[in-house]
Parts: C-alpha cells; sequence; structure tokens
C-alpha cells in the first residue's frame, strides 16, 4: 500500500502549501493599473456603496466561499488547534475548485468558544459570497451555524454535518430499494452522535418520518438512563429511541435493517452484523478506517456495505455534495440552504446511479453530471 | 482625458471581481486527492500539531498576506463600509501579486470599533503570513495597528501610515540632496493630519531628529491654542510645532523649505509657494487631485514637486515600498516592521535613482529592482 503520509509531507513542503491566488487580468500597462486600482475602482466603490446589492457583481464573492475551522475537531485527529488544521482547509479549498470550480479561501480561528467563532465570523463575512464551516467540534458547531444562518446574508453549511447526512441519506436511497425496504418502515442505527449523526438523525426523519432510529456514542446507546449527555445529544434523544432501549452496540444492532457510522474504526463485528434484519445495509463511513471492513461485512451476509474508502466500491464522501450545493447557493443567489434543498440533493445524487447494485449504490465523486445536477435544485 | 470611471465599472462587471484561487497541482488523480487531502493530510496536520512553527513550510502562508479593511476611511471616498471598500482591497491584493510576487486575500470586516476590529483580526490571524491593514480611519488605525503588532507573531502594516512615510522619506532624501539642504535644518510644513500624516511626521522625526514639522489639519495649524483635537492630533502637537504657532495653512508656509501633503485637492495656491523660503520642495500626495497641480507650482518657483499621480513625473506612491516590505519580511522571517526597516527602505528606494534631478528624485513603481533591493535590507 502506498506511503500516502511520507509522500503528502513531501508534496506539501515542496509546494509550500497548495493555493495561490491568480489575478484575472494583468497589471502590465499603466491603464489597467487606472482601471483596476486608483483612480478607476473609486468609481465602483462608490457604485457599491450606492448600489450594495450589486457587490456579488463588481467583486469575486459571486464565487468565494471560505472554508471556516477552528480546527477544534479535525480528520480523526481532534481538537489540534488552527494552524495544524491549515492543511486540511486548504485541501478542502482545493476540493471546492476542482469540484465546483469554486474559489474558496481557508480561515483558521484562534478562538474557540460559540461567541468568538461567530463574532469572528459575522464581521469577515462581506468578504466572501458562503460560509463552509469545517471541523469545528460537537456541541459548539450546532450553535456556530445555527447563529450564523440567521445572522448573515449569505449561505452558512457545516459540511461535516450536512454534507455527510446528504450523502448518507444519497446511499440509503438506492441501497432500501435494492433490498427491497421502505426506508419509512426500517429500523437504523446510527452509530456516532457528533456533528455529522446528529445532522444524519434529523434530515432522515424529515425524508422518512416513520423510521425508528436507535443512536449509539462510546458510551452505548443514547437513552433516558444516560446522565451524562450534552445539550445536542439531549436533543438527539428527542428524535431518536421511541422504545428508550438501553445498552450497547451489539444490544442496538439486534434486528436492525440499516447501520450508519459515522464514528470509529473496527466497533461492529462479524456476529453483530449476522443479528441484525436479513441482507442489512452498513453505510460505515468512519475514516480512514471505517467502522467494519467490507470483507468482513459480506461474509456476514450484509446486504449492501458503503464506506467513505476510495479504494472499496460505494465510496460515500461528502465532496459528492458539498461542491454542487455551493455552485448552487452562489449561481441561484440562494441565502438559506434549507432541509429540502438537502434532501432534493441527496435524490439527484442517487438518481444519478441509473441502475444500482450492491457494488453500486451512488456515483462517483468525479462523476462530470454530479455539481451541475445539484446546484440545478438549490433554488 | 480618459474616462477611467466607466472603463473600471465595465470591466469589473465583466470579469466578476480581479482575483481567484489557482491550484499548485492538480487533483486529476485518486493518488493527488490521498495525498493533498485525506488520507494523506492528516500525515501534515499531525506535523504541525507537534511542529507549529513548521506551519509557514507545509501552508501557503509564507506567501500569503491578508489586506485588511472596515471601509471607514476608503481613498477619497471617505466611510463606505466593508462591501463597498471590497474592490479598492481586490486592486491592492493586485499590487501585492503583480509587483511582489505575493498571494492577498481581501478581508473585510463589518466591525468598526477598536476592540471588535482586533478581536475579528486576531481571530483570523493564524490563516496568513502576514496582515497589510488599509483604509481604516484614524485615530481607531493607530490603536488598532499597535494592538495588532504586540499581539500577533507575524508582521502587521498599516499602509495608509507607513507605506507612506517610506514613500515620502524617499522622495525627500533625493529631493533636499537636489536643493543642497539638511532635512535636519528643514522647516517643514505637514497638511494632513490623519494616518499618513502622523506616521510620516513620526518618521521624519526618527530620520532628521532636528527638523522642524508644523501640522496643519482642515481646521488649521495644530497648536496648542486648538481645542478640538482628538488623541491623535494631540499626541502629533507634542512632537510637531515647538514655537506653538498657530494660524492658517498661508501662515504656517511662511518661509517653509518643505510642504507634504496627505489631505485634500487644491488646498495650496502659487502665492503661498511664493511665500515659501526659496526653491521650495513640495510632496503633495491628495489623490486622484494634489494639493497643488505641478505647473502652479512651478510658475510660482517650487525646487521639486512631486505627486502621486502617475500622469505627472515623481510619482510619489505606496506601491514602491510595500511589495517589497513584505517580500522581505515574509521570506526572512521578521515578524516586526520597524522604524529602522522603514528608513533603510527610504533609503534604498532614494538610492536606485542613480542621478536625482527635478524630474526624477524617485524611482517608477514598475522598476524591477525595487522588491528585492528593499526585501534585502527587511531583516
Amino acid at each position: 500500500m502506498t506511503n500516502y503520509n511520507a509522500l503528502a509531507l513531501k508534496k506539501h513542503k515542496q509546494l509550500k502549501g497548495k493555493l495561490s491566488v491568480q489575478l484575472k487580468d494583468d497589471l502590465d500597462s499603466k491603464e489597467k493599473l487606472s482601471i483596476y486600482y486608483t483612480p478607476g475602482v473609486g468609481a465602483v466603490s462608490s457604485y457599491l456603496a450606492e448600489h450594495p446589492e450589486a457587490t456579488r457583481d463588481y467583486t469575486w464573492t459571486n464565487n468565494l466561499v471560505a472554508v471556516i475551522s477552528d480546527g477544534s475537531a479535525v480528520l480523526g485527529l481532534g481538537d489540534i488547534g488552527p494552524r495544524a488544521a491549515l492543511p486540511v482547509m486548504e485541501g478542502k479549498a482545493m476540493l471546492f475548485k476542482h469540484f465546483g470550480g469554486i474559489d474558496a479561501v481557508p480561515i483558521v480561528l484562534d478562538v474557540h468558544t460559540a461567541d468568538e467563532i461567530v463574532a469572528a465570523v459575522a464581521a469577515i463575512a462581506p468578504s466572501f459570497g458562503g460560509i463552509n464551516l469545517e471541523d469545528i467540534a460537537a456541541p459548539i458547531c450546532f450553535e456556530v451555524e445555527d447563529r450564523l444562518k440567521e445572522m448573515l446574508p449569505i449561505p452558512v453549511m457545516h459540511d461535516d454535518q450536512h454534507g455527510t447526512a446528504v450523502v448518507a441519506l444519497a446511499a440509503l436511497i438506492n441501497a432500501v430499494r435494492l433490498t427491497n425496504r421502505q426506508l419509512s418502515n426500517c429500523k437504523l442505527v446510527l452509530v456516532g452522535a457528533g456533528a455529522a449523526g446528529v445532522a444524519t438523525a434529523k434530515l432522515l426523519l424529515q425524508y422518512a418520518p416513520g423510521i425508528t432510529i436507535v443512536a449509539v456514542d462510546s458510551k452505548g446507546i443514547i437513552s433516558n438512563q444516560r446522565t451524562d449527555l450534552n445539550v445536542s445529544k439531549r436533543a438527539l434523544l428527542k428524535l431518536t429511541n421511541p422504545e428508550d432501549v438501553s445498552g450497547s452496540l451489539a444490544h442496538a444492532l439486534h434486528g436492525a435493517d440499516i447501520l450508519i457510522g459515522v464514528s470509529q474504526a473496527n466497533l461492529v463485528s462479524g456476529p453483530m452484523v449476522r443479528s441484525m434484519a436479513k441482507a442489512p445495509i452498513i453505510i460505515a463511513m468512519a475514516n480512514p478506517v471505517p467502522e467494519i471492513m467490507p470483507d468482513i461485512a459480506k461474509a456476514a451476509g450484509v446486504g449492501v456495505i458503503a464506506t467513505g474508502r476510495s479504494d472499496f466500491p460505494n465510496q460515500v464522501n461528502n465532496a459528492l455534495a458539498f461542491p454542487g450545493i455551493f455552485r448552487g447557493a452562489l449561481d441561484n443567489h440562494v441565502h438559506k440552504i434549507t432541509d429540502e434543498h438537502k434532501i432534493k440533493a441527496a435524490e439527484v445524487i442517487a438518481a444519478l446511479v441509473q441502475k444500482p447494485s450492491a457494488e453500486n449504490i451512488i456515483p462517483h465523486i468525479s462523476d462530470p453530471r454530479l455539481v451541475s445536477a445539484i446546484a440545478d435544485i438549490i433554488r
């Protein structure tokens, strides 16, 4: 297996970072200096002072997203702080440009309370056309996103939450069809009650109100027996576990139709899969090592297994969703990304697979139809 | 005369802003995704969590400056707010790239008190290798810059202050030589007591401690008679006007060797110039129309006249200084730009003119030797 760690260190140092700023025209004459800077630019600023709604037409904000993180929940690395988070945010900005054609600038924050993060992001917001929040720890991420969505006149999306929820739903739409289920009748076990888990549960309940979800965190099933639940887990409990069962992950999985994992490597064993309903659906998105490896799941009789990895079939990756969502929001002047947008995005993604099979429930992230198909429904 | 206003409006709308983000390598293979994003990028982040001082070597911050404004004192337009200021900041970012090869990102702030500006800039500072403050109104700009310089481990410079001071000093160095003066013996009238005026006075007093400066604002000479002075003008008074004269600009100019203008169009008349010392020096930087037009100054017997305009000889423009100053600070890991740096930068700029003449006291902003000559002394 390729040692990506060594290669990554080498290439990052060699390139000295992964982004640069490009000028849309040269500044190679006195005339151009006079058009793009003084005195000409003064006319543009005067015009925008009178017509603020035209700012997007005269500045790069029409195609510009900030990728913002405080570095408190980065990949599987945890709270590594803003500076160490920067390579991930530069990488995310690359994905924005490569997949969505969107200019993205990484902004890492040296503040960590909800009040401070909201204040900093609101202060710089006029610089951008959209805000992608990234790798901010739960439960602060929920408050930060809610308040910024309320305050700002541009789209704000915490991708760890909603990008994950959209692609998980997209995968499920085809997986339940393939295994002859109705999502509304399914019992689903959600492993992981952080940002991604909470958002996924909420979106699934919007899409398939009859679904039964049991959420599990590192301490077991989230139930009324638990005395250690934070605000967001208590909110999650209100939406899930209607029979108020308690116990372990293994207990939760008994008879379940679906397992969605947004947690940690290797939490799920073959015997656990065998205890689920016949031909269950497993979407195991822990990265880089999923909650269960596909070969183990298959040996235990799984109906469909998907992971976050590019080296197995059925890669369920946020990059399927966020480029198209922001492309549409920017192009169609959409200021709030709603649950309806997310559900439509999931349906559009699922529909791009014309003949779903156990090895093909979701398009490839480089499918050229993805971005425009999603962007088209963000209106 | 070309109508730059109409051309600027047309080109800005056509290009939809002037900047874009470029990737330093393609993302056209699964391998590159694994190197620049997950899983490889995790190794880079882990390394930086252990070795924060290496962040500049592995991210784009080594060549990245934020151009930050709250839009409170933009060009001659005044307090037009962050959105309307954005075209100017995009233009400044173009100058950074074109002249200095420096990636620059415009950040406009929707906050306006010193506390809020400092908090926002400090919060986002780890995203950048340097901070160029721009078009923030006096006196708030002084407190904002002082506090950020104190707090942050990266260079912070308010260019309206220090870029202007450096290029004014550079022009003066050659102008006093040409007119056989010693700067330390000169009487200098400074017209304009905002950000640029205050910084210019301070730098001149560092460079030539014997110089006599009389500062004049829109209400007249800044003296102890005045009861309307804000904090920064009171501080300026402590450094200037040793004989505590009061009165008008015309009164101040009587017998003066030098006039430096950082104020408004057409404040200075031919008779005022005639009342100055023989063959006086005038550096009239108001933009786009200087404090006195060169033909009027020449008819009144000026020794040297310089303006901020590119269509007259002797263009005294900040773009002579800031690209080299930041180039040097970034490349030489300099975290504080000091008065000594600014004085050396002015000397280097002046020295690039091998044979100063009345029409040639300062290099052209596109002189290819400028950036590296200045960068070399920022150590």
